[in-house]
């Protein structure tokens, strides 16, 4: 029997491999050549996945998000939403999600001049706002509130939270995760309190 | 008499160019040879400036940096303390603050790998949170408040000003001023209330 090779599995290793390396050196450092060294490959079979230094970014951006989504699916039960795990989740206390906030900053200044990028941006903020409202729907606290109230809670918890990433990837001494963590029980405590 | 020719200012002057097309393209696009274009100068001439690539972008990162400071100050009369005037000042509402923005969000990706702008970037949260606190202090209303709570209410505007502009630079028509102001309001209505 030959060898069945996952290509889907094999690109997606790929693109963390890029990842990885966005996050510790930034976007020029992930060229096909470079990953290719750092997965033990050729640049003709990296080449193979991914037509140009374009394709790979696209890839290494959609890894980034995608695990970021595993992780945060991963920190609370399914089908008990509880908004607090769930946008704790979001913050880069955990080494992985650090590393996911890393891969973004590197894709912002990039963002400003390419539409797909800013159009994936604009995507990423949306999804993760509608997955905080929908956590306060199934959350017996929050699902007292107006759906205004939790439209604009997410909003006002979702800015704090690209804040904090931000201010705690350049200062992370001046960030430990009680700091991270008070700034956001203090808005979910007061959102609560809403009418 | 020969003419005199400001050194520091012509400087300055290539460095704002370089920020415009920061804002605009990218980190990547700002080359010496696309500021010399820019500019109408010659490449030697750029690069009697600034002696690398390097150079030039660190004296683009200050002068985006002096610019929203500059901004910053002209927005509230000398020697009237006020929070409001103070903190609305640094949202990107106008075109040149978020022509700010843009360029630091330019720098995030490459500060990730470089130490010295890792540096600046610190420097420059820690000196707007202490321009907020000193707002604050000369400011009746939030001078009532402990030490304490004046950092802590900095600390939280400062993180709602930047996620706010991060969102807003990708999706400004999700993000118009008056909703800008309306996140800010609320935390200073607050943090004002507080003992």
């Amino acid at each position: 029997m030959p060898a069945i090779i996952d290509h889907e599995a094999r690109r997606r290793e790929l693109a963390d491999i890029a990842a990885d390396i966005v996050a510790e050196e930034g976007l020029d450092a992930a060229t096909v050549r470079r990953v290719a060294e750092a997965a033990g490959a050729s640049t003709k079979v990296v080449s193979h996945y991914f037509a140009d230094k374009r394709a790979l970014l696209i890839a290494t951006y959609h890894a980034a998000a995608a695990q970021a989504h595993r992780l945060a699916d991963a920190s609370h039960p399914p089908g008990r939403a509880d908004v607090r795990a769930q946008v704790l989740s979001l913050l880069p206390t955990r080494p992985a999600m650090e590393r996911a906030w890393k891969v973004w900053f590197a894709f912002w200044g990039h963002a400003i001049a390419d539409a797909d990028f800013a159009a994936a941006q604009r995507a990423q903020a949306k999804r993760a706002r509608a997955i905080i409202v929908e956590a306060m729907e199934g959350d017996a606290r929050f699902a007292r509130l107006t759906p205004s109230a939790r439209e604009q809670g997410a909003r006002e918890v979702l800015t704090l939270i690209i804040g904090i990433a931000q201010q705690a990837a350049f200062d992370p001494e001046d960030w430990p995760a009680r700091r991270q963590i008070r700034l956001i029980d203090d808005a979910l405590a007061r959102i609560v309190m809403r009418k």
